[in-house]
């Protein structure tokens, strides 16, 4: 437990008041909807009687009827000095939220904020069955949800070196050597993780391409599990995706329709420590031999490796990196290549 | 099926873009934060191996171990013409989380960014276990979560008469006479629902007053069950709060204490139709009992019953009303009849 507090104690030193000398965001809008989703029917169920606050009165539940289901959430952010010329979609990846984008766990701007500075238009949702999105009822979904231990994503996104670093030399945490996440508040990533299903990706395809209808065309740019739905969902509208950008893809989309992305240019971006951890190892090949069949039909993507530039030390959630300004000024300045920043 | 589809249709029309006359909304910082949260631990379940993405490796997954539980969710919006002396909060209800006060289910603008505009650093939150907050793993509480149904709100929040009203006439919904509900959008706002727990009082009690520790002194804006918290988050902070604006609370706080809020000033506010629905009746009831007892330590309590200053057709979604801005605009005034507006 002391390496658990030491964590804690670690975690809380930082201000939500930004620097004053931060130049002011400048909105000509700001909102949020829920799209996608579909009604269930849930029936043969028995009647209970609960109270819903302490001392309110006895109140009838029937868990059996129809339930709104299977949407999704979505915020949005639009700077008035705007130079990205089509919307910025930022999908989040597994066991995670939109929260991803919007602060590091120290406190920084993450690239939400950095990403309306430089002018996009930004929609950072949370995928069916992720925070505000909401969940089904039991038997909905054919499996229940699943957790990760505290000690999980340190093992295993490359902030600590591998299996076994959280318990290694009796309580101390194995950090790899020239780490730039912001491990003093690891404990403040953890409180942003949230539960997921492993039997919902359909309906988070199927709501992400209600928001795409919706919105686009437009940037995506998806992280993690959210880099696989956004190759399956550009498989089925690459009329509507303009460019890509797959950061630590896992995994990618279906070999046998990437031909249909020929004409989407992609950017797959990766961190450090890759090729030493097998897991990372082998999403990244899984990602590559998507990238081949994509080349092979005429396609354009982008491998960027980021210690191949000089930009070390990233782990897997490289957008709450210490680096993460630096990070986000790479993908911008591409994306200009592309002729998508006025 | 045929009325859901009515519901499902009707609620489709919006566009996410707001008129161009608006004013834009200019931010000194804007970001989010997770806070409050413990440690437990969980043994003696067996370990599984599951593949997390499809394609991906087999991995383990051992439920035992540390988890981070009972963290709450807090994005903050700090306007760069500050008019607003204190932080406001802004706690949402039963059911559901911060999304209450982002957008009308009709796509106008809610509450944060109407107080926002008038000049308030607005910090909204997603409460224990609602949204972006997470919940625990099974067995750390001791209830599974709950769900309402797609009618529910509609007969228990005032937007339908009462209870059959969603069945009415043969399919067709009984909508009280005069609502300001945005009825036609009613499918967007059951998408802002979430699942909640009946056994999570305290945690939520213990995150807002880490809340209010970390940004406090503060205004409280709590709605339906966010108010019942808000009223015993200042019976024991009573330094910390400077105003309370509780709308329709359900239920208030506890009797014995409230003699602590005698230095704070409480403004209780009621939409329409209140007294002919028996719930909602018992809830004011309630609330009333409490600010008796307030007033009796020589605290002020101000009841606010809209239709008596000419404001009609209130649900129990005030902020989602049609008329959402002329109630932000009575609360913002009392709130500077207060001497807490600059």
């Amino acid at each position: 437990m002391r390496r658990v507090i030491l964590a804690l104690v670690l975690g809380c030193a930082f201000s939500p008041v930004p620097a004053a000398s931060v130049e002011p965001i400048v909105l000509r809008g700001m909102g949020s909807f829920h799209i996608g989703g579909r009604v269930v029917e849930v029936s043969g169920k028995p009647v209970r009687e609960i109270v819903r606050q302490p001392g309110g009165p006895l109140t009838k539940l029937d868990p059996n009827g129809q339930y709104m289901v299977e949407q999704m959430y979505v915020q949005y952010f639009l700077p008035q000095r705007r130079t990205g010329r089509l919307p910025l979609l930022m999908w989040h990846g597994g066991g995670l939220t939109g929260v991803t984008y919007e602060t590091t766990p120290d406190g920084r701007e993450g690239w939400l904020n950095l990403f309306i500075r430089k002018g996009w238009d930004t929609y950072v949702s949370d995928a069916v069955e992720r925070g505000r999105a909401g969940f089904a009822p039991p038997d909905v979904w054919p499996s229940e949800p699943t957790f990760l231990t505290f000690q999980d994503p340190f093992e295993r996104f490359r902030i600590g070196d591998g299996p076994g670093s959280w318990n290694r030399d009796a309580g101390m945490h194995k950090v790899l050597p020239g780490s730039a996440f912001p491990v003093e508040a690891y404990d403040n990533y953890m409180k942003q993780q949230v539960p997921r299903w492993l039997s919902t990706d359909d309906a988070i395809v199927a709501a992400y391409l209600a928001l795409v209808d919706k919105v686009c065309p437009c940037v995506l740019l998806a992280h993690s599990q959210g880099g696989a739905f956004s190759f399956k969902v550009a498989e089925q509208r690459p009329d509507k995706i303009k460019a890509l950008v797959a950061v630590e893809s896992a995994t990618a989309g279906n070999l046998g329709k990437a031909a249909a992305l020929k004409d989407i240019p992609i950017m797959m971006m990766f961190g450090d420590y890759v090729a030493e951890h097998p897991r990372w190892r082998t999403f990244k090949k899984i990602d590559l031999e998507y990238a081949d069949a994509v080349r092979a039909a005429g396609g354009s993507v982008d491998v960027i490796n980021l210690p191949e530039i000089g930009i070390k030390g990233n782990s897997h959630m490289l957008m709450m990196d210490k680096n993460n300004a630096e990070i986000a000024d790479v993908i911008h300045k591409r994306l200009a290549g592309k002729n998508l920043v006025e």
